[in-house]
């Protein structure tokens, strides 16, 4: 069985069977390796006729079982275990061979590991993999980023095993370096945004419109026939109807499951990265907060106690419903906006050379951010390719002003009435702020030069001034 | 002149030129070294008498003149300076001798230092000082972290030159490594969120009530009379009636700088650190997010042309003024709270054994973000030296249910009119979260285990559960 089969992958975990049996099932064969021998033995079943998938806990046998130039997939936690992995096959690897981390590996690192290998000859991919362990089996979103002319031996496999959008495959060769990390992490830091908002909807509507979890079901059903239809949306539809597997409760299990949310990292790189970049993406940041305000829970719990909470005023079902659709619509296209706004900045700042539209089309299936939005995204970039910012766009222009006018009266009521909304909140500050020619932060600017002797330029003269305060 | 100078001071800029008078107005003398000779010669006739205040551009003859232990101060720019004045100090100095970085450091460098120059058996501080030129001058706020031992040399001259407040210095030693940089890092992010605050209702104050440069400078000089007393509020009720150097306008100065605002990266560090912590900051992330909004001056005015602002909705100048004043009264509590929650969580993180009541009293003069608000403060946590959160402090709840109203108001109406209020917003988010012993996250935790399996926690029973979703 020795450099027989087409593509070999390092970490049967749920992730790597199901790309694997993936891989095959799309016609190719394929080699598995992990230390653990329970796993090899899974997929070995699960593949069924050994000739298309195949798996061994030795390293050797697994490297020797692939075609040159091999290429060899790590699905395994980002962090040190990519290192050790990628220590044990150098031995038994050869020049051109081409290894690809399809784990969520912070972008400087794949740097680094790619200039590790280059020295050794070895192509080195960081390939974002989003959608999920059903994505993996049945078609994700592949973000690969490496070498250009190496990817031509790996883009018919990518391109079998990927989503179809209208049958165009969701992966493309996205830039050199850690580009297809990058936009991983930053498709990851919109996930974050996107989440924040369907929940801080729902609870809206929970408080101030009395929606019960079937209604919630229903308007969210009704919505993902829309224009908010997204991957998103569609499993919050299921999520309220979910029955508790432990029969614990005759409510729903939503209503049982802890508000203390959990987070991997990639939605807090995301905000910190933009920080470095110096591009705002509050939508994001908010929503990596109310991640660790939710896991501050006997800190709420004490704190809720202290004070009393408005009594809510109540909006009329059908009216609220329309307002929360418009104004999760609004926030969905400023949360798109950042991230997009970032991506483009990090092109120019790491030299990825990304282009927008070819992102935005490879999201439109697979992935978590999926949506019917991403059409209209990948319109207006491909119409532009330097476009600045989303929200200058033609198209975008007018569905920003159709659904403004909601996400403003929600954010109001919200306020007078205790509920937070964050993400739908920092979503319109950012709009507020970024539509405005004149922002008061002169007055940041004279306080700097007041205490600091900072300096600060004028409207009406050229040149760096500073003033003797008085 | 050798071993005579008590004190020792390297980078003679307006900040160390400022320090090192100041050290020899109270009583010691002082010797100060820059490569440049003409800020040598400056400060020797700034000095007036030599055998007081020297210096040189040699830094042989700069270590010479010190008494031993050597106390000598860095007030050189944050970064590879630092270490490169470090290396060109050791030939020079004894063990036991103490080098005290004056500048804004990131606190892992200064860790670093302090590892390096242990092993040679000289004690390194990070000491934040904070009060611009003139606190440098007049009394700073004094922020030094390191060896408790050490400290005992260097605690007279900083008691000395430090700020008072009602006799008290504003400076004490605070705890180990690199404690006091940390302290000071996070101190600034608060100054950045106090300043978005006081430019924001500044902004409101203009276009909801149509207060004149005039009015606002009386306004702000009257907040600064009561609970609102704090130097930003103070300068920024002279900076509404600078005249303009220039003449170029009739109107004030203000009206003419630029509203791009620049930064140093502290507010930035701040906002990125809370999130390596998971402590949430969302109103210092916001003004961080303000600064660089603000920088994209060009986008802002091509964005401004394609979309219209809502005609704003006067509200009464007096009523406008007590609700503002309650408004920035109740931002600044959770601008403070929010960074004192990342002081205490990071004390546990790195070991500092931070005490909050000790950092708040030396916050109450000689630095930009003192404030009337710092001896409450000072008194809650000195009550109760683990308080999880100010808001939590029995004064702190009337403080806040008596300024809470207002905020929930004008976030509405300023949402509802189109100005960006983003620190009052984000303030009054943080509020309803933190105080929320429920909040919407669950269906976060739904979507996680939905399309990742990354599990959940339940309310009605202890244990990790997944769930197979229909």
């Amino acid at each position: 069985m020795e450099d027989t089969y087409d593509f070999g992958l390092v970490g049967l975990g749920v992730m790597g069977r199901n790309f694997i049996l993936n891989v095959a099932d799309n016609g190719f064969t394929a080699f598995g390796h992990d230390l653990d021998a329970e796993k090899v033995k899974a997929l070995q079943e699960e593949g069924g006729d050994h000739a298309k998938v195949n798996a061994s806990t030795s390293i050797k046998t697994f490297v020797k079982a692939l075609k040159q130039p091999r290429k060899i997939m790590l699905l395994v936690p980002a962090g040190k275990i990519v290192d050790s992995v990628i220590e044990s096959l150098l031995p038994h690897i050869d020049r051109g061979d081409i290894i690809i981390d399809g784990g969520n590996s912070f972008f400087t690192d794949t740097d680094r590991r790619e200039d590790y290998l280059q020295a050794k000859a070895i192509n080195f991919f960081g390939a974002g993999v989003s959608g999920g362990a059903k994505g993996a089996r049945l078609g994700p979103s592949i973000m690969p980023g490496g070498s250009k002319s190496a990817y031509t031996h790996i883009k018919p496999i990518f391109e079998a095993v990927s989503a179809k959008y209208k049958g165009e495959p969701c992966v493309a060769y996205l830039g050199p370096k850690s580009s297809g990390n990058y936009v991983k992490m930053v498709h990851n830091g919109i996930e974050y945004g996107l989440m924040q908002l369907t929940s801080e909807i729902y609870d809206l509507l929970k408080k101030v419109g009395d929606f019960s979890n079937q209604e919630l079901h229903e308007v969210y059903s009704k919505w993902n026939e829309g224009r908010l239809q997204s991957f998103l949306v569609e499993i919050t539809s299921k999520i309220f109807i979910q029955k508790d597997d432990l029969n614990l409760s005759k409510l729903g299990l939503l209503d049982q499951i802890s508000d203390k949310a959990k987070q991997k990292g990639t939605g807090k790189w995301t905000s910190q990265n933009a920080m470095d970049l110096g591009i705002p993406v509050p939508s994001i940041d908010i929503a990596v907060s109310m991640r660790e305000i939710s896991a501050l829970k006997v800190e709420r719990t004490a704190a809720d106690a202290l004070y009393d909470k408005p009594e809510v005023k109540k909006i009329d079902k059908a009216e609220l419903e329309k307002m929360a659709e418009e104004a999760l619509y609004f926030s969905f296209i400023m949360t798109y906006a950042q991230g997009l706004h970032q991506l483009a900045d990090a092109s120019k700042e790491y030299g990825y050379n990304l282009d927008i539209a070819t992102i935005t089309k490879i999201w439109r299936a697979g992935c978590i951010i999926r949506a019917g939005l991403l059409a209209d995204i990948t319109e207006a970039f491909q119409a532009e390719p330097n476009l600045p910012n989303l929200l200058v766009s033609p198209n975008f222009v007018e569905k920003v002003k159709g659904t403004l006018a909601s996400a403003r009266k929600l954010v109001a009521h919200a306020a007078q009435n205790g509920i937070p909304l964050p993400g739908l909140t920092n979503s319109l500050t950012y709009f507020d702020a970024y539509t405005s020619e004149r922002l008061p932060l002169n007055l940041i600017q004279a306080q700097r030069d007041f205490f600091g002797s900072h300096t600060y330029e004028r409207l009406d003269k050229e040149g760096i001034f500073h003033t003797e305060w008085e």
